[in-house]
């Protein structure tokens, strides 16, 4: 396992734990860890704070992110997507997109370069958790009426 | 002047006067304001807290924003962009787009209504700030080497 995205794994376990939504992210800059975060939706009633936001609000002011690569549990939605393309961080590696299938054309169109690592462990968690919590699931990704 | 719109200059002269990025935001649902917010890169150190990022957090979880209108004193960015079609925001009243062009036609193809309202009070206040400080709407805007 990429020592990054285990971290990312344990941010997302820590969400859980904490009563909410299993997505962790992790910003790498020149090959060191700048920040870590998890989707806070229900701790702090956030609707903007999915895993990648709160990775980046916790990394503060870095300047540019020419030598970042972001991690994240999920495929990013288009929130995630368009922070991701309006900071020009290269380089997203995720741990699975079979739960959500997110925005990865939109970033690719504009040069990001994805890399899905199809993890059973990624897969599984966000799977159990749909199954758990299907209303916060989809309120977290908008499909509402 | 459309009373949300000024509402959304308020908060951007609000951001001004704290030492801020002038940009300035409104959600109304229902024709309701729900929250209002403004740029908080520099007053709390976040690359997230555009004035679209910051109303929406303002706002909290609120369900459903079919019903919503999301007023920018700005363009918004990819960011914020990718947030209203992720958010399914169905209409974005602008105050200028001549200073920073933004994701228009990004929106337009999910299906956001985009209006413009070409402001002068708008774009001379962006203009007197970018001629101010420079190096921080490069920040804001990414546009770093």
């Amino acid at each position: 396992m990429d020592e990054f995205m285990q971290l990312a794994i344990d941010e997302a376990k820590k969400g859980r734990s904490e009563g909410g939504i299993p997505i962790g992210s992790v910003l790498v800059k020149d090959g060191k860890v700048v920040a870590t975060g998890h989707n806070k939706r229900v701790q702090e009633n956030n609707p903007i704070l999915h895993g990648e936001m709160d990775c980046l609000n916790n990394a503060g002011r870095i300047g540019s992110y020419r030598n970042t690569v972001i991690y994240s549990t999920l495929m990013p939605c288009y929130m995630c997507a368009g922070t991701i393309v309006q900071f020009k961080i290269p380089k997203v590696i995720v741990g699975e997109s079979k739960t959500f299938s997110g925005a990865r054309e939109f970033m690719e169109s504009h040069g990001v370069e994805v890399v899905d690592l199809n993890l059973p462990e990624c897969i599984e968690m966000m799977e159990d958790f749909i199954k758990e919590k299907p209303e916060l699931w989809n309120e977290d990704i908008m499909e509402l009426e």
